[in-house]
């Protein structure tokens, strides 16, 4: 078990999905956060939803009296690159004698001055984006005898990874060993295994995520939940939602959406309506495996619990499928109405 | 210019889609090809529609009587491995100073026999799969002047490269700057630049075919005609496909097909109709920039004469677009059919 410290300097708050990630699902603990802007407080004064006490500090000098083993950065920022200021912070970390946890683009590991204080210092860095050689998609997820479920959505961060991790604990309240299939950085960091599928070589990355849900049936995973990513109408990152849609092998889909999305964060291009997004996974699946949509699951954090509410209600009525906010609202419910669905498909050909 | 031998040791009549294209499109010369299987016969003799008497040998060491100055791994297996039989052949070719030209995942380059033998040769390795690093996708494609045409299908090995390549041909015969844009290794052969898009990072391939179409502009291209890759239902390539159809911001699609594939080769899935593929493309691009599909290259190679024009007649009639075989029956009438169409398009948002 780890002792993080989080490394999120004025991210903290807005932009550290894989620091709120670990805090919240990973069996890993959070000793402390370093963000000066909210030195001072704890972590729950800044993410009401995270629950944890851990302290918020300015520096990694600061934070070591708490005992940390690992340093985890906390954010990804687009196109992956270490924020040149949070350097000198890694390096004190490291000579700390802290394991570094990244999940960035860059690869620490290869970094000289990284590599050359890691080895004097005696410690590791984790890179958590690292893929392995992944051999070419086979179809062999398809072989599968536990049922697969996919989550898919309409944009990039609307909580596909969180929807994922609340369907699994939901299964096994209910008695299901089921699995979480992590195919991004913060999934693969709170899971302790899996492959950041959008850091693979494309022509590999239906290889990877066919990998990956064959060894969580060697897990013994049934249901198997698969952790999606971006979106089939993403300008940027649609290779990635395509790679998993086939290699994974679906034989259903949650549908996860922000209900205030309109247009795909940072991009030009606007978001696909629920029965938009049902039609066009639906429509290319058929012709490989066909697989129903089987709830959508909103996350509604930025509402009122009243606009929540209706917001989901919209969902059941505009889809006929079952919706909640499965945080929000707990997952069990969405969970006992989906599970007499979660059935072996078999392929059309 | 180079003049090269080609290896294709039992694959050159059936499965050497790379050394067809080279042979038929690109300005360096093949002098020989290496297949012991048709030893004694000349290109022609074994694909009638390669207009070139190159002779057919044995062996590398007989090849280099015809004064080669270079080896081209002439197909492109699954996985993209060397055959391990071949590799005394390149070294053959190596020892005798050939540049080695390879389109194959296996990077040639980093091979340690092949790498010193080629320093003691002082010869190079030209492995064309090898990407350079490219910047993460930003819509900078979005702001090119000339309009874009992306070739799409509904499975690999169409002829989507060679639509491309006859279409920029004809245009230019019409009196316009076109300009091919490659994204596979064999178009990257022929055209002497471009990126190998499937053997880019999934996060960034979106931003390879963006470089790539700037690249063209800069070029002066007008039209730019952006070679395709894969189907967005194929289930191991579709990431490539969906990092090209947003990534090169199209303004234009032309559908290439076989119209008697019924199932994506090797995979147990369905091909997509005329026009289910149509709805695909033009559905998912609707969200970021709409382009319709202005017209139908059809692949009738397998096809009588008669056949042929049967099913260009059937894909008109079903699609209401122009249609036609751009090799078989030449590419000016289907260009003059489309050139009014080939505009720019705006983004919806």
């Amino acid at each position: 078990m780890r002792r993080y410290v989080v490394l999120a300097p004025h991210r903290f708050e807005r932009d550290a999905k894989t620091a709120h990630g670990v805090i919240r699902y990973a069996s890993d603990r959070v000793v402390a956060v370093v963000d000066p802007e909210h030195a001072g407080k704890c972590v729950r004064d800044v993410a009401a939803h995270l629950d944890s006490d851990a302290p918020i500090v300015s520096t990694v000098a600061e934070a070591l009296q708490f005992d940390p083993t690992a340093l985890l950065i906390g954010t990804a920022p687009k196109g992956g690159a270490l924020p040149p200021d949070w350097r000198a912070e890694v390096l004190t970390a490291i000579d700390a004698g802290l394991e570094i946890v990244s999940g960035l683009h860059d690869m620490l590991g290869r970094d000289d001055e990284f590599r050359a204080a890691a080895l004097l210092a005696g410690t590791t860095i984790w890179d958590v984006r690292e893929p392995p050689d992944v051999p070419i998609f086979s179809g062999s997820a398809y072989d599968v005898a536990a049922p697969i479920v996919l989550t898919v959505g309409n944009d990039c961060a609307v909580g596909k990874m969180t929807a994922a991790l609340e369907i699994v604990r939901a299964a096994r309240r209910a008695g299901k060993s089921a699995q979480f299939v992590p195919t991004g950085q913060t999934g693969v960091m709170i899971a302790g295994w899996g492959i950041a599928v959008d850091r693979v070589i494309a022509d590999f990355a239906a290889g990877a995520a066919e990998q990956l849900v064959v060894e969580a049936a060697r897990r013994g995973g049934d249901p198997i939940v698969v952790e999606g990513q971006g979106a089939m109408n993403h300008p940027a990152y649609a290779a990635v939602s395509a790679a998993l849609l086939f290699g994974s092998a679906p034989d259903a889909l949650i549908l996860v959406c922000d209900p205030t999305r309109t247009h795909i964060e940072e991009y030009d291009a606007r978001c696909m309506s629920y029965a938009q997004t049902i039609d066009v996974h639906e429509r290319l699946l058929a012709y490989v495996k066909p697989a129903p949509t089987v709830a959508i699951a909103l996350n509604t954090r930025s509402l009122s619990v009243d606009r929540a509410r209706e917001e989901i209600e919209r969902a059941r009525r505009e889809t006929g499928l079952p919706a909640d906010d499965v945080v929000r609202f707990g997952a069990d419910d969405l969970y006992a109405a989906i599970a007499p669905a979660l059935v072996k498909r078999t392929a059309p050909v």
